[in-house]
């Protein structure tokens, strides 16, 4: 198989993660957004919305969306609980970041880390919401050691992406201990090396 | 089962249509997102994020985000393909509505329709997204007849929601023929009465 996808992105890394932690062998295809990479006839064929991650399976089919292709990978593993209404609780949290984290936090941060923009030229609403969303996380984190029960799920793979980074997007994470606690332990559980 | 929703809301809709097609029985709870009904205590107990639709099921236990309670409630039906690889490929679709289609349609259909405003106050990048969106089905229902093969799907129940009202958001549907053959189609094949 192959990820197209940019190390930078967590939504790409999402992808990385779940194959290293089945260990699902893969050549990485790295994606310059910043230089059109993903607006080429060759890529637009792959992903008509033009963007990382895409993986290519080795029959040749591809797959886009982080959310779908990790929700693909890890369909037969602990990371998708077997249980169905432990898996719709893990797709409520995998839409609620897409609808509800992503574009607050991962936005932030692609203004302040790839365009260089400062902290205060953040859009307020997005700041606000963004801390909205680290709030529910961190209030839901105090009584649950992962999103979904006992278990690292997909939804901490999900979750994990932005939350971690977060602060690069100036959303500091001190006011949210359990939040903290959490990155620690998901990181731990996934394979995945703590941030220096 | 309890359904809370709001019968003006494409995403409580969702909720409504895979339980007609597949003829469950459901109880349907009127929410008024307008007059603080999902902000009491007791709503956000079973949403946290304050959002409908949420069900609650025979045993108590909530769920909430359309997409994570239409995939559960349809796990065994023909309305969520049995291949891992099309399952995939609609879980595509489901994240693609969220992220790159509701915040710009429904968006600006909310602006309108429960706030009164006039098309002329939209965003234009909300705009410009929300025709991006449409173009972008427009392609590709050109080809199929449903958004994943030939067979109705949660893809197409999703899609429909904020696709069938999207000139209430200001969003003329008469440059997308494709589109407009598929909301027939997709109607029709879930039982969904045409809107007047």
């Amino acid at each position: 198989m192959k990820i197209y996808g940019d190390l930078k992105s967590g939504n790409c890394l999402k992808v990385k993660w779940v194959c290293d932690a089945l260990a699902s062998p893969y050549q990485w295809v790295a994606v310059d957004t910043m230089k059109g990479d993903t607006r080429t006839p060759e890529f637009l064929a792959l992903n008509p919305a033009g963007q990382v991650p895409v993986v290519v399976l080795d029959d040749g089919r591809p797959l886009a969306q982080s959310n779908a292709i990790i929700r693909y990978l890890a369909r037969d593993s602990d990371l998708l609980p077997r249980d169905p209404y432990l898996a719709a609780r893990m797709d409520e949290w995998l839409f609620w970041e897409q609808y509800s984290h992503e574009p607050y936090i991962a936005v932030c941060r692609y203004q302040m880390l790839y365009l260089g923009k400062p902290a205060a030229a953040r859009d307020p609403a997005k700041v606000e919401r963004g801390h909205a969303a680290l709030a529910l996380m961190d209030r839901h984190l105090a009584d649950s050691r992962f999103l979904v029960g006992p278990d690292c799920s997909l939804a901490d793979v999900a979750l994990l992406a932005y939350s971690r980074v977060a602060p690069e997007g100036g959303f500091a994470l001190d006011g949210y201990p359990a939040v903290r606690r959490w990155i620690a332990d998901a990181e731990r559980a996934l394979g995945v090396a703590p941030l220096a």
